[in-house]
């Protein structure tokens, strides 16, 4: 990805203790940073060696905040605050500052010194990945007077026939979004940035979650979610030609302040396992309209091949039901509305109901909720076969604002308005 | 490990779905599998390729169970089982039986049709050091008729006055240890196992858990817990002379079926990180006895260095204190007591207290725990200073028999005696 920086160089500089611009130079990306790490690897044993994993750093500035089109990570933290009775414009901005601080050493793999030492949590370990992405809800604005910059886009999402949401676990005033490759670094930015909010804002919520690690499948694009389906197919890509101005604010969009911003909608979707898992492999692949082995449409072909809506079976029926899921979905059936899922799975053991608490930490992104997350989510809510089988418990919306510049902090333009 | 293949070409033939004898001979160990799973990263990019990560394959049959001298794993989950009203003997040795098996292929990364269908959640991926670890509690015994054989070491824990345990997350009939380096293929094996216990058995507790990432470190030896402590280096190592005789139960020793076996002491322990984070960094140094950084002994050297614990400081006082962790629990000043601690973090969080859920899912091995854990958690709990930090929340006690072999099921030994 365009923000990701396997930088092995920089990261041995870190580990070893040693700093200097002599130690960023001689760089080149990628193929570089690969070599050197692999050839790392074989020098111990196995656990004992920096790989990639470990040494990919993401940059914090750039167009967008991180974490959005950055590749999947293993580990997720997401988090919701409110700000503190009390609090207003000038202690946001001066949050926003710190966090925005603290965000931009941690994704370097550097300590911290939130609330007076660094934990210690993560020290040892590369960047690993670790992304920090920062988001404002309704009530932020509400809070610091800056209810004339909203934008419309954050008025709240309409209610949905499956929504059986928990509003202690849904939206705030400020979300983060922490994501890495390493489970304690993931955790120790939990706790620097939780730290770093001081008095200024108390935790609302928060939620843990988990993909895939790297390497640990030879496969690209299958990401599979805990009802082992593949998830992300339709995803569009930042190759494509309007991939821009589906996910992101355009830099002459309104308000000003959400140039190269973008809207996240956070559900997290318990998935009724013991009841998925009871119905057969091909009543669970007409539910979806896809193989389960490979992700390919039930019209054929693989995983990326288009699907064929009118495609009929000997018996005359539509191989891929009405109400398949992916049917329902795609973005051809939606006026090519279009949000980039970037989920982690979450699994919180054994609920309260005596059946697993887990499923989808479902994360979107798009330019405009309204023509990416809501129209496709109202017609799944009419129609679609895959309801039977999760429930939306939380619900959050948040504006993301673009990357700072280099010196500004996120949300700046937006608290210095 | 001596129980680890790193098996990049089976792998291979299983993600391919091509299966063959052929497929396996040309195999040398280690070396052949890291270069080749090396070499498989850099045709793709980042997160799309099958390192050592996914590869490496754990074997089920040996003289242990694996996921004793297993290298740790980046994500656990601990369930244990009560059998369930009616079932005795037979219906626990059918489990067994249903169980080992589903544990061999698990661990071989092949689907299973536990309840029916595989679950899918871990296709495409590779083993991934899955390891699955199963164990025998007190209560097993009476409810299969089986006390004669029962172990004097399972006699309850000594309580302990730091205890706070909950009965509803202690002890169980049957316990399960899961681990791997893949979230994914952890899980899988979580819901395989669970649905494979069918009416015989049904969950009592669930705990899960994480360590760092292969590759996130350059440094062996460095496994940090959440207060950001270095933990494990005074770990036995097996190529101690007296490894095996500490750690395993002697090929003739009592009972015979727990040959080849050992004990294992589970406690989740919970960290007070709010308290523990507000201590400065040189209060949290002499509660351990370690620096903090490196782990080194206060008294001077690298992590590896033998603690000199009668060293003074300018003031005349013990460098390392007497109510230091790492003095206390030292297997010097414990008669040689010894231990193998294979720990997973754990974060479930934020607790109904308001506090992190967050500690310390520790898990200890050792052929006798009144040898092992037993003498050192009364030294602690009489005079640790890291006790004010900490809180013992959930205890188990079980004996894991030795790895069954080719044919056999684990516990057959004791169930067909």
């Amino acid at each position: 990805m365009s923000d990701t920086v396997s930088n092995i160089e920089m990261s041995r500089r870190r580990l070893l203790g040693t700093v200097g611009a002599a130690g960023a130079a001689g760089l080149a990306l990628g193929a570089v940073g690969g070599a050197a790490g692999y050839a790392a690897a074989e020098e111990s044993d196995s656990g004992a060696a920096l790989t990639d994993v470990g040494a990919t750093e993401v940059m914090f500035h750039g167009k967008h905040q991180p974490g959005i089109t950055t590749s999947m990570q293993s580990r997720g933290h997401l988090v919701a605050f409110d700000l503190a009775p009390g609090a207003g414009r000038k202690e946001a901005a001066s949050l926003m500052r710190r966090w925005s601080a603290a965000a931009q050493k941690l994704m370097a793999g550097e300590p911290v010194a939130s609330g007076g030492q660094d934990t210690g949590i993560a020290l040892d370990a590369g960047p690993s990945s670790l992304t920090v992405t920062f988001g404002f809800g309704r009530g932020f604005f509400d809070r610091t007077g800056l209810v004339a910059q909203r934008p419309a886009q954050l008025d709240p999402l309409p209610a949905f026939s499956a929504d059986r949401l928990d509003a202690a676990r849904s939206n705030g005033d400020l979300w983060v979004q922490i994501g890495a490759n390493d489970g304690l670094v993931a955790f120790h930015a939990l706790r620097a940035l939780q730290k770093e909010a001081g008095a200024a804002a108390r935790v609302r919520w928060q939620m843990n979650g988990f993909n895939r690690s790297p390497g640990a499948t030879a496969k690209p694009m299958t990401t599979r979610n805990l009802m082992g389906q593949i998830d992300g197919t339709d995803n569009p890509k930042p190759s494509d030609p309007d991939f821009d101005r589906r996910i992101f604010v355009p830099e002459s969009g309104k308000p000003e302040w959400m140039a190269g911003g973008s809207y996240a909608v956070v559900r997290r979707i318990r998935m009724l396992l013991d009841d998925w898992e009871r119905l057969p492999l091909d009543k669970q692949e007409k539910v979806i309209g896809r193989k389960k082995s490979d992700g390919a449409p039930l019209s054929g072909g693989t995983e990326t091949t288009k699907m064929d809506l009118d495609k009929t079976g000997p018996d005359g029926g539509l191989v891929i039901p009405l109400n398949a899921h992916a049917r329902i979905s795609a973005p051809e059936a939606n006026g090519g509305a279009a949000m980039l899922r970037r989920p982690f799975s979450y699994h919180d053991g054994i609920g309260s109901d005596g059946v697993p608490d887990a499923g989808l930490l479902f994360i979107c992104w798009q330019a405009d909720p309204l023509r990416g997350f809501v129209p496709v989510q109202r017609k799944l809510d009419r129609g679609d076969a895959l309801s039977a089988f999760i429930r939306h418990e939380a619900s959050g919306l948040f504006a993301v604002p673009g990357a700072p510049r280099s010196g500004e902090y996120v949300g700046q333009r937006l608290l210095e308005s």
